[in-house]
């Protein structure tokens, strides 16, 4: 009985940093993409912050599944969202496109951050009830990426709508369902 | 009495949101810091990461003194802190000279950034008895800024040494108290 209770905590405790190593392959993704981002290499720079939302989708899956969702597995998965979905996409945006703009464009990039950040520590003290309050930095720092894919083709100045945009989506009070 | 209450309740509201602004301060600071890093105005971005500490210091006085100390406040302090302490004074250290080392200049930029974010985490779930776990991220992301000053006059490995270093008494188990 005791080396069964012994075992199963080990298992469980291995369990539990596989979600944190998952968390924590996720934030190395977003620092390694805003390094490639200052070094210019933008494409790079999408393709990572890509891979580390497929690698924050698994952990928050597989923490669910294996039943080991934790306050610190939960708080860590914050941090890593605000480098890889907050810092990473808005510097991937500014130098695409919004350092052309100076201050403004300065402005844009770290009001995307401050929000994404107060959507985070919201998020973190209000208890699950099935629904997300606001865009989740996720879906936002996604869709930043995601816009960087037109940037040959679309005028300059839409990038600063769509930032803020996203800004006060992650913000705003609607709730949407999570699925 | 119910005007009392109101009133009590307004004064309350605006007191709590000083010492939140203040942290936006913070973070904005260290998002201006961030941007001033990638244009290559490392002096700037140094200056705006220590006037960043300063603000860091005050919310937390404020939060304390006014006794408007919240979850909220915490979990922003906490984004605040990872954005101006954490990738910051990594990235600053890394156009400083660590991007000479190719990819491990690139992996002790991140794991600064990883063991920081680990730290706040940790912090963030265990209760206030009076002593910090490990050296805070205020105190590492201030020392390798100002390490950034010797950058000139030190051997430039000794700057992975610093960045190993820092990262890892960030998340050893250590306490000191907190003053």
């Amino acid at each position: 009985m005791f080396f069964q209770n012994v075992l199963d905590q080990t298992i469980k405790r291995i369990k539990a940093q596989t979600a944190n190593v998952l968390t924590l392959v996720n934030l190395s993704l977003g620092g390694f993409a805003i390094i490639e981002c200052i070094k210019g290499n933008l494409s790079l720079s999408l393709l990572l912050i890509f891979i580390a939302a497929l690698a924050d989708r698994f952990d928050g899956m597989i923490a669910r599944k294996l039943s080991i969702e934790s306050e610190l597995g939960k708080q860590l998965d914050s941090m890593s969202d605000i480098i890889s979905f907050g810092v990473a996409p808005a510097l991937l945006i500014y130098q695409g496109i919004l350092f052309e703009y100076g201050a403004p464009g300065s402005f844009f990039t770290i009001f995307f951050i401050g929000c994404g950040a107060f959507r985070l520590a919201r998020f973190n003290i209000t208890e699950n009830n099935g629904y997300f309050t606001g865009l989740p930095i996720t879906a936002a720092g996604c869709l930043a990426t995601l816009s960087f894919l037109g940037i040959s083709y679309l005028p300059p100045q839409i990038y600063m709508a769509i930032m803020i945009s996203l800004s006060f989506l992650m913000v705003s009070p609607f709730r949407i369902r999570k699925v």
